[in-house]
């Protein structure tokens, strides 16, 4: 086995990837990106790092190269957005191998890529000493309809939903830490299933994104850093409070997973009393799971409260030095 | 002094930006991008990795910044497409500090979108093991001019034409390697400043690309990996062969450096004989540096000379494991 050279990687990648190349095929300096509707463009940018954010000892490369993309679509979700193409930048460790770890992680990117309807359009190779991807997603919003929807904007008396119960992820990564390396252990074997797949496979919400925006959301996050830091993310950027009355907690999750576990891609949104009932049927009538109701925002950005007590700024920060 | 956490670290990251900063204000989860002109959107993704791209013993935080974002933005000038926007995925090593690496890395990137006129839209801050700047810049071709510029475009009989003559970045890594660790030495001082800074901050030709755009250009290519490999890598897009009859060598630098150097950013141009005068004018006329003639595009493929003997496919390819 010889070291792959970056052009003959690049090659292989994009046998890889596949039909789900873009226009220039990822044989050129850059990426002519087709919009399919004219509108507002959004983009953002995200790094999945080994270590920190994938474990691949518990996750496949190509886990990580699913997680990649679609924790950067989640970015596009939580804005409302459709999502257009994704630019990828691999760097793999330089080591004597076939390439095999930078291929499984574009090839488990080219399965996101077909469940989420994201071309990958672009790409660059390098050498590193862990795993980092980094992806960045190009999204639009069609003219004529209502605009991106940004964390800033919910008002005293909306609503807050959340698009499905929370800490899957975090419950699947503790199965996974607990396992044997032989894997399963006794007891519900499904649900050790469907939690282990939520924290290595998760999807993002784009669909219901859409749906929320056009629906009259006035703020949303996605659910990336735990459920309660995303919650003062919002209240931060609206300048506002919240009163909940719910935490919907995973099957086979805790509501400290819940809480603070993070990845959980699920969106919260803000929206108006009134508008509340119409994005509900929305989503009924486009055969999206029901929004779950966590609460009302507050005028007082001092008053954040679940059961009457403050809620702590729980969730998962990077600490950068 | 303590640990910096993402948040905080995003908030001081906006400070040093100041008003480099685009529509959303690295708010929210992504950004939207306005278009100065409709037409194609054009976009590349590009890592610097410290050790592989950078040596933090001979460059400054800042000037990884810099080249970062100038790296990125030689691949639209490539193109031929005028800068709109740029987002940055900041990896920096999860150590005690007050985050004034990542701060000093976004102070260089700053410098370098002032220079260029692209603003920075949105980011994200990992931690990992070493420093990993990876930027996506988006750029534009306005409707009803010549579309973006491919590697593959070049026909027998172009000429082959280059912006500034290379090897002046090699040849600043060569000084800075050799020199005492105070600095100096003797002779032309000059010459090795003028050479340190093509290595340290070196500037993407992004007047260069859209006027050659403009006028005709076939293909283009920036010299990012060698004049040598870039050279073949057109050569290989378009289906052609090459007969070099030059090559421009920068002051301080070896014929080596010039050939398999890399980090020039110069561009290499294809145009046919008719237009190539005019693009010259172009130049001339715009107050830019002259292209020199490199020599001629051939039909075959396997024919790739200088001076009558075959061009080694030299330059800097990363190995990939």
């Amino acid at each position: 086995m010889t070291p792959l050279a970056e052009d003959e990687a690049l090659q292989r990648i994009r046998s890889v990837l596949g039909s789900r190349i873009g226009v220039s095929g990822l044989e050129d300096d850059a990426a002519v990106v087709s919009l399919p509707v004219s509108g507002s463009v959004v983009a953002s940018i995200d790094s999945l790092v080994e270590g920190v954010h994938v474990d691949l000892s518990l996750s496949s490369p190509g886990d990580a190269g699913w997680k990649a993309l679609m924790g950067a679509l989640s970015d596009l979700a939580a804005m409302g957005a459709e999502p257009v193409g994704a630019l990828v930048a691999l760097c793999v460790p330089e080591v004597e191998g076939d390439g095999s770890l930078a291929l499984a992680a574009m090839a488990g990117m080219a399965e996101a890529a077909g469940e989420s309807g994201c071309a990958v359009l672009g790409g660059d190779v390098s050498a590193s000493s862990e795993l980092v991807i980094t992806v960045t997603v190009l999204g639009v919003v069609p003219t004529g309809e209502p605009p991106p929807v940004s964390r800033g904007g919910a008002r005293p008396g909306d609503v807050l939903l959340v698009t499905g119960p929370c800490g899957a992820s975090a419950a699947g990564l503790r199965m996974l830490r607990s396992m044997a390396p032989t894997g399963g252990g006794a007891g519900a074997a499904d649900q050790v299933a469907a939690n282990v797949g939520a924290h290595r496979r998760p999807v993002a919400r784009l669909a219901e994104g859409t749906l929320a925006r056009r629906h009259g959301a006035t703020a949303m996050i996605d659910v990336s850093d735990g459920l309660a830091l995303d919650l003062h993310r919002l209240a931060d950027a609206s300048g506002v409070g919240f009163v909940l009355d719910a935490v919907p907690v995973a099957a086979g999750a805790t509501i400290d997973e819940a809480l603070g576990g993070g990845e959980d891609y699920e969106l919260v949104v803000a929206v108006g009393d009134s508008a509340a009932e119409r994005l509900c049927d929305g989503f009924a009538a486009a055969g999206l799971r029901a929004p779950l109701r966590l609460g009302r925002v507050v005028d007082d950005p001092a008053r954040r409260v679940l059961d009457g007590e403050p809620l702590p700024r729980t969730g998962w920060q990077h600490v950068v030095g």
